[in-house]
């Protein structure tokens, strides 16, 4: 029996979509990813909210992590409430009703020819 | 005297193997990498499951680290129970009856002439 | 209702500010950068101080975080107390009145054609 | 006042310093970086071992961090108790008599005209 782990409240501060990327898409799109992995038998209903330097937090988002599963979400991809601008600093705060774990990787190829990843768990509160 | 360090139950959330490579292998071969330090005197029998976004989750893969020894592994170098297929996202819930320390590493050179690093500690839940 | 959360203390041992960089600025300048969100409805005035291998710590820099906001800072662009040098090594210890959570961005570009990116959260202390 | 932050004991299982490098040195030599800060009034003598895969831990290797004081040392400098090992396995704990925060980096330059990081905050035990 795998024990229900993680948090359910999970921050990423530095969050910027890499724009413009070069190399073909989606592979060499650039992009910021949230990684979630939801190990409980109950699916996750997830909400989160972007908050920003000069503006009203945006939110919420949502998305559902089922039972037993992982969703890879890349920022660049939501529109509802509102699409992501890119080249924008924002921050990510997120929330689910079951203990999920967070990862944030970005995507870097704004330089043609050029790759950056990095990558990090996100901070449980 | 060493105290035990560690703890018993780690998360990777963000695991997706690079592919194609370019470059020499295989140490220029795309990669994701699990990195376990296991500093107890007992031999530590490591299992992990790997979690997917449309199917249920595959394991136990399992893994022997010595007592004072590390282990590094390559996600793509496993056959059993399955190989985990390229360029699929997956994350990661692994389990020691030990406790031990685990960092994931991802090295990707689908880019001929460029190179990524990215790497975090897994979450210790 | 969002809860208040992060911690009022945050470490980051591994600064150094890469230089010289190549490409056009500022999108391409080399930086380290502290990233902070502020979720709490009180805005945030955080200090930090650097620290050095050879010198004592200089300190504090402030910086305001107003209340659900985030705050990116390119360290290169501070100059009171004074500026932090380019190409020395350093450590940042932070402050914050209310929670906050840290995360920890390098952007070194100082090989021409390539780029690399590097994250982490800070330590919570 | 900067009340004591951090922990006395933490890990990095993933160490493995790159080789060969490619570019000028020391800039861009390849190598893993441990990066620890001392907040607190006392000099830190900070011991670490290294362990492998395949040989018993070697250890232990010291170095003083000064009280208020960082100190970023590449492992490939380290020659006593002996010199360690390029494109080897390893990973570090590392033991201080006084609460420090340690952070781990790694610069890879292998692939000429190319340059990778990743970093990670170590595993506080």
């Amino acid at each position: 029996m795998t024990p229900d782990v993680g948090a359910r409240v999970w921050v990423v501060p530095g969050g910027h979509i890499p724009f413009p990327g070069s190399g073909e898409e989606p592979q060499f799109t650039g992009f910021d990813q949230l990684c979630v992995l939801n190990a409980t038998p109950t699916d996750a209903d997830v909400e989160f909210d972007l908050y920003y330097e000069d503006a009203e937090p945006v939110g919420p988002y949502r998305i559902t992590v089922a039972a037993r599963r992982i969703r890879h979400v890349r920022l660049n991809d939501l529109i509802d409430p509102e699409a992501v601008r890119l080249d924008r600093p924002y921050g990510c705060l997120l929330r689910s009703p079951v203990p999920v774990v967070v990862q944030f990787l970005r995507q870097d190829t704004r330089l043609p020819g050029a790759l950056a990843l990095a990558t990090t768990m996100a901070y449980p509160a």
